[in-house]
């Protein structure tokens, strides 16, 4: 099913956060646009494969067990990543607020997605949102789990 | 899971054989040694990752239904093959004869899976069995559904 999201760098992380989600992903095997990712939040497992590149995206998902979640994690070798993933209420949409942990520790993040290419269009971000990234290779997370933070981080 | 397994050519194709089942798979991302694939004999679908290469490799299947087969298969793009699997009882050990259709019509290659390295060290190929292929980079599914048929077919 097709994924329609903007990414932007966060210019400051707004007060008032919760606890947030603990993440941790991992990259089974990414080839040209197309990516297998495990990820857990430590109770749902889910492989999600992504492709094509960009605003609009692909996304398929496969609900997975523990058994399964950890084999294809070792498989995935050190392509991995941890993050707290805040979920954010922004004027009818629902902005995610990644802040890596591990090696990718002051790294954050902000993605949005919308229903259709004219909304994703149509949305002015908040002040506390950067620059945006949406299709900047160097800040895919297949990427930044294999290659750690972009040299613009 | 680890699976032991030997692959060779066809010298001949034995008679006998009923109708098989008729298989179509792609590949859905490769990196390095790992593999993902998606698989259908039209009633069950299944996603499996292989990593490592040559006799012993790790797997592991992850059952799919259709709509999840129907948009892997699309992202694979053009990385797919066609084959009949016929099952042939050995003395203990069942090989799995894959008869190729489609664009690698003419194709037969034969696999045996065991339950230890012992036992497939042990293995003494039948007279209809050809050439090893075991580890043959070039003999791997993918690389056929890739490249189509190696130059030494």
């Amino acid at each position: 099913m097709p994924e329609i999201e903007r990414k932007f760098r966060v210019a400051h992380v707004p007060t008032g956060l919760g606890d947030g989600t603990a993440l941790r992903q991992a990259y089974v095997a990414v080839e040209g646009d197309v990516e297998v990712r495990v990820r857990s939040d430590g109770t749902h497992h889910v492989l999600t494969v992504k492709g094509g590149a960009g605003l609009e995206r692909d996304e398929v998902e496969v609900a997975i067990d523990t058994a399964e979640f950890v084999d294809l994690w070792r498989l995935a070798g050190d392509r991995h990543l941890e993050k707290t993933r805040h979920r954010v209420d922004l004027d009818g949409v629902t902005a995610e607020l990644d802040l890596y942990a591990g090696a990718l520790a002051g790294l954050a993040v902000v993605e949005v997605e919308f229903a259709s290419r004219q909304e994703a269009e149509a949305f002015d971000p908040p002040d506390w949102f950067g620059a945006e990234l949406t299709g900047a290779a160097g800040w895919s997370n297949a990427a930044l789990a294999r290659h750690g933070a972009p040299p613009d981080a």
